[in-house]
This record gives C-alpha cells, sequence and structure tokens, in this order.
C-alpha cells in the first residue's frame, strides 16, 4: 500500500505543478486562478476519502475527517499551496498533499480526534511582501494584514473579495481552541539531511532571524595617490566585519550568518570606495544567543569602521522570534520513527514556515524531507520517492501514536 | 616679481578653464575644438616671450626658446592640455602655464640650453582609452596609436587629420636625441604633501600597477537552510582577500593595494552568494617588490577559495612597470628647493604622468604642488597660490642650477 500511496503522492505534486499562473514555470501568487484548480484537484480526493472541504475567508483549503467520538479535538496537518515564482513542485505543497494521503493511508480508521488537512493560500510572502496570511487567519490575526496592496494596488481585502470569499468571515477561519496541535512535513530546502544520508529529521525549533543593512561611509580618493594611512576605505571596513561575521558564525553552534548583498560607491577599480551598503542576515534557535551574536557583531563593525575613520549606519530591515517545535510533538515524531527503525536526527529550521505561526494557538511540530540537491525556490527542487515513503510511514505512525495518546488519556 | 607672475600663471588657468567641450565644466578631451582656443592663448603668450610655437602632428602644442650657444641642447618643461570629463582646472594645465611663466621669470637671460615648454594634447586616456598618445609621439612610439578607434568610431589618424594634422610628419614630432631632460610640474592629486604641511614634493618614481578582476565562483544557497560547514560563499572568500590586500599594503612600505570595485551574485540578502567579481588595483615604486606582493595576494586568494570550495578565476586587466625618476635631476630639485629653505620631502607618484613616458628617451623628472584638498579629476580640485609661488621659484632655481652645471661641464 505505501508504495503505491507514495506515487500518489509524487504524481498528485506533479499534477498540482501544472496549475501555474506562468506556462512553463510553477508560479502560483496568493490568491490566483490556478489555486482554484489546486482547490478542485484537492477537494475530489477529499471527497473520496469522505472529507468535507470548504475555502475560508482568506482563500486556505480545508478538509476535514470527522472522529465518531464526540466533542473530538481537531489534529491540523498541512502547508501551504502558494509558490514563489518558477518554484519546484514540492515546497509547501509536498506537506498538503501527504496530508490527504495520510487520511488515505488510515483506510477508514476512526481516531479519537478530527483531522483538518489544511492547504494555506498564502506562505511565501511574494504578493503582498509579508509572510503567512494563510496561516494567521488560524490563530485569529489576519485583520491586520486586510490593508497591504500588492504590486498592482490591489488590497487583500480586494483579492480576498475578487477571490468570491469575504473578509467578513475573517472569525470562521479561526482554528478551534481546543485543538490537538499542527503537523508540518516540509522538503528541509537545505544540505543537513542530505549531508548526514538520512531521509528525515525532526525539527528541534524554527530560528529567529534579524535582517538588517549596514552603511559605511568613508571617502573615495584615488587607488594610486593616496597613501594606505591616508584612506578611508569604506571597503576595508565592510570587508573585516565580513570576516568577523562567518568566524562568529563557525564559531558559534548552530548560528548562520550571511552578507548577501553589497554595493560599494563609486566603484572604480581605481577609486578608493567613499560607501558601501552590505546586508547582514543572522539567524538561531535561540533569541538570546542571536542578540548576543548581533550586539557582538555590530560592535566589531563599529570598531573597524572607526580605526578607518569611517561612519558606520545600521537599518534594522526585520526581528523574528525563534519558535521552539513542540517537545511532546518532537518526541512522538521521533518515537514513530524509532518505531519503524528510521534515523531521526534533530535539526534547526534555518527557514520560515506555517508551524511558527500555529504555535502561537496549539502544539506545532515539523517532519522535514531531505533535500537531494539542496535546492530551493528553484525549479531543480526534488525528493527522493523513497523519502516521501518514510515520511508517509512516520506521519502515519504519527497519527496511531498519537491516537494511543488520547485513548489513554481518555481512559 | 614672483608674486605677480604666481597671479598671472592661476589667471591663465583660470581662464583655460573656459575653453571646453561642455560648457559649465572643464571638459577637453584630445584634439577637440576647444584645444585651438587653448593653444591660441598659450601661442600669444609664447609670442610675447620672443618663443616660436608649433603645433606637432599629434597635437601637442611646442613653444621654443632658442639659446644663443650654438649646438644647445633643449631642455623640455610642460605637462598636457587635455583633461577627463567635469575636470579641474590645475591637473596637467599647471604645469604646462608653468613652463611659459618661467621662460618668463628668466627675463630674457640666455641660457646654455634651449628651453621647449610642451603642451601635450593627450594624456587623460578618455577619448581612446590608453592614455599619453601626445608624449609618445616625443618618443617615437605614437604611430601605434593611430589606429585606436573613439567612441564615434573614428580612428587617432582621422582625428588628426580633422585638427588640420598629419601623422604623415610624426618624425618631425619626436625630441631631440642630445636633449638634456624632462621636467613636469603638476599637482599631487593625493594627501600626502597636504598631510605633511609641505608646499612641494620631489618625486622619487611614478609607480608601477597591476589592474586584474578576481572572480570568485562558489554556489548560491538559502542563508537560513545552509550550515556555515556546507556553504561554498564567494563573498566570504572575497572578504578574506581584501582584508589580505589591507594588511599587506599596511605592512610593506609604499605600497597601496585597493579593491574598488565588487560585485556579489545573485545578491539578495537571505542567498549566500554563489559569485563574487571584484578588482584589485596594486602599485608600487619597485617592480619586483610589487610582482612579489601581488604573487603573495593571490596565493593568498586562492587558499581562502579553495578553503571554502570556491573556485578562483583571475583576469589581468592591465600591467605597467616603475619609472625611477632620473637621480641627477631629483638632487637637483632637491639642491633648488634647499637654496630657497623650502622644505622638499620625496614622494612616490601613484598616478601616471607624461614623465614616465619622456624618461624613456631623456632624464626626467617630477615636482609634486600640494593638492590642499586631495581632490582629483575633480571640479573642486584646488591649489595654494603660496604653493604656486613655491613651485615657479624652485622651478626658476633649478634652471640657473642646469645651467650652472652645463657652463661647467662647457669649461
Amino acid at each position: 500500500m505505501t508504495n503505491q500511496l507514495t506515487q500518489k503522492v509524487l504524481d498528485t505534486c506533479a499534477a498540482l505543478a501544472c496549475c501555474t499562473e506562468i506556462s512553463g514555470q510553477i508560479t502560483r501568487p496568493y490568491l490566483c486562478p490556478s489555486a482554484l484548480q489546486v482547490h478542485e484537484q484537492l477537494r475530489g480526493w477529499a471527497a473520496a476519502l469522505g472529507m468535507t472541504t470548504r475555502v475560508d475567508a482568506v482563500g486556505n483549503l480545508r478538509s476535514r475527517l470527522e472522529s465518531k467520538t464526540p466533542n473530538a479535538p481537531t489534529l491540523y496537518l498541512g502547508s501551504h499551496l502558494d509558490t514563489v515564482p518558477n518554484a519546484g513542485a514540492y515546497d509547501g505543497i509536498l506537506g498538503v498533499v501527504l496530508g490527504y494521503a495520510l487520511v488515505e493511508a488510515l483506510a477508514g480508521q476512526d481516531l479519537p480526534y478530527s483531522i483538518e488537512v489544511l492547504g494555506f493560500s498564502e506562505e511565501e510572502g511574494v504578493r503582498y511582501g509579508v509572510s503567512f496570511i494563510g496561516s494567521r487567519a488560524l490563530i485569529g490575526t489576519a485583520d491586520d494584514m486586510l490593508a497591504l496592496q500588492d504590486a498592482g494596488g490591489a488590497s487583500v481585502r480586494e483579492a480576498i473579495l475578487n477571490f468570491g470569499l469575504h473578509p467578513d468571515h475573517l472569525r470562521e477561519a479561526e482554528a478551534e481552541d481546543s485543538a490537538l496541535g499542527y503537523l508540518e512535513i516540509h522538503i528541509e530546502q537545505g544540505p543537513v539531511l542530505q549531508d548526514l544520508g538520512v531521509s528525515l529529521g525532526v525539527v528541534s525549533a524554527i530560528v529567529g532571524q534579524d535582517r538588517l543593512n549596514l552603511q559605511f561611509v568613508g571617502r573615495a580618493s584615488h587607488a594610486g595617490t593616496t597613501p594606505m594611512h591616508l584612506r578611508r576605505d569604506a571597503l576595508a571596513a565592510a570587508a573585516r566585519f565580513m570576516v568577523a561575521a562567518e568566524d562568529l558564525a563557525r564559531e558559534t553552534a548552530g548560528l548562520v550568518a550571511t552578507i548577501g548583498m553589497i554595493e560599494a560607491l563609486p566603484g572604480a577599480g581605481n577609486i578608493v570606495p567613499g560607501e558601501v551598503t552590505c546586508s547582514l542576515d543572522i539567524r538561531h534557535a535561540r533569541d538570546d544567543m542571536r542578540a548576543a551574536c548581533l550586539e557582538k557583531l555590530l560592535a566589531q563593525a563599529k570598531q573597524e569602521a572607526e580605526a578607518r575613520n569611517v561612519v558606520l549606519n545600521v537599518i534594522p530591515k526585520m526581528a523574528e522570534s525563534a519558535t521552539p517545535m513542540h517537545p511532546r510533538f518532537r518526541q512522538l515524531l521521533h518515537d514513530s520513527a524509532a518505531d519503524l527503525n528510521l534515523p531521526h536526527p534533530e535539526l534547526v529550521s534555518g527557514a520560515g514556515h506555517d508551524a511558527q505561526i500555529m504555535a502561537q494557538k496549539m502544539p506545532a511540530a515539523m517532519l522535514f524531507v531531505r533535500s537531494p540537491n539542496a535546492l530551493s525556490h528553484h525549479p531543480d527542487e526534488m525528493v527522493n520517492t523513497a523519502d516521501v515513503g518514510d515520511a508517509l510511514s512516520v506521519g502515519l505512525r504519527f497519527l496511531e501514536r498519537l491516537a494511543a495518546e488520547a485513548r489513554a488519556e481518555a481512559k
């Protein structure tokens, strides 16, 4: 059964990859017509499984399998259905499809909890520059998003109305207060599991992150006629900062620090740069650690700038707290993998996920599936068939263990 | 007399600044109509001094004061009359104008050598991307330049013909084989004399230089999901190289090393850079020292790249040898300044000058005049009036000392 169901998961991901706004690519931003095609396909599968399906006020697809137990709480399963431009076929979608596959794997077995498979309408933040509009609706914080405008000037509110939905129904999109929790299966989007040679990993936490720009302002001068001791070289100061960032991240377990953008002005080979702007992206699973590292790095940047008579301006762009995954759910994932004799290393999620939003209201956990070439947000993004099979097996075992726990508690 | 003549030099520089191709700027590329206006003004001054003036086959303005001594050799004095776009009023021009002023300062005194004041037509390399077309004609190497084309497709040959000159007369542009030497007075274009608090400096050598681009090719990856030890960060490698370049230049007397241009791709704050291209401009007065430093830096760049599984490609763009100034002429400048109780530190020229071309055929020396704000190739470029007076006095003393030496030798 598992092999056939694994193939059905992959076939469904392939079929959904054809729902796109730009032919030849997978490009499916928030509340676009191709999202309706995705919904239609998944509705069919849900109906065949005896699930009831609705689309909530922000466009999330929600299919429920009701428990026969009176007042049973709900376990939420899923991920997101939107994509970045020219995306791969698995980021987000895999976790939603696996939700339906897990219900199919139950083969009609009744559980002491209801299951709701969630296909979030918006996670990537492409259309409105803000992520997680879909999952925010479930924790009751999507109202703040309604006034945001896309590049064409259309607000979230207008987009919702154009999609045939209504913002007045936002309250009905919220998750139930007695929810059992949320499990999200997602491709890793990185090289850790591939490097370890394992199919799956249990996420310990979703990192917190700071993003900022550093502007170094010195003075442009002639590369030949300005001796080293009379320079105010903005790029020389920035280079020391970049080295400090790499050094600190290498010596601090779990820290990543990245300078991804740099611009040096005036930008001619024979002129000492007078002004440099570069980015800093710093992430760690512990907020106190991240804050301490950021403080240390900015102090070093300031010191290197001052040593060159260069002025440093720091422009914060974004700060997000870390989200530890729920200990009991993490343990359930470990135990489920152990039941199947599968390795189950823990790893940090360096990227944001809907699970960090859901964790604000209920126990949340994530299971990562190996990314064989570590490509993310790229058309060549891939998964191994056997790894998807492992995810399905561990997911099913998770449902069974959770059911056993619930039954034990009920006694 | 000196004060009046100093003012005349400054007034002439101001008047010549009005000869421009773009009104409101000083922009005078090679063989443009405004060069004719410059020639006309200086011809008038030369005639009043009893000098004969011609324009040679590449457009250099050449005014001669003949010695009464039979078969007297020629001392060449001057600099260039062309400018970069939106230039200052002194770069090049000051040295030419001071040539005429020095003849005026002689006040009819006969010397045992003839003087030829040179106003080179092309030094900046703006129109044809190659510098020193003017002075190359004097050492007989301008022929190689004739086929070069400007942005509009006009060759040097065509530009010469359009200016009313003829390339067939190139031989007549060459300097005489028995030339006494060449003296060029030029603004420093850097902060060294200003930092020392002195008006003038004697150039020990014009630096040699290498210019190259370094391309670091790693792999772009997600800034959150790629742990430090699995990155192939092209910018991290480049940053180490930039630090190594600054360190080496700081610890090596007379070395300057500059990274003026850097580009990191794909250039997003949340993506580890997969490819970086940056420039290296490295200069020193000794070629062996420069070569050794370049070799060391490239080895360090390669090592830092390899440590990150990053490929380094080195693309040479330009290499020029250093030119020491002539020892006897340098000494004459020192002695002349000492006669006047003026400080006369030696300094290296970090920029190229016509003197490095002339040095291939005759003794050549340069006297630098302080740049009070160190601005070069900029409309705010400036000189102090008193410093120009000092240059005039030292230049005159140089002419007198050279005459005394020539007379002593003749005895």
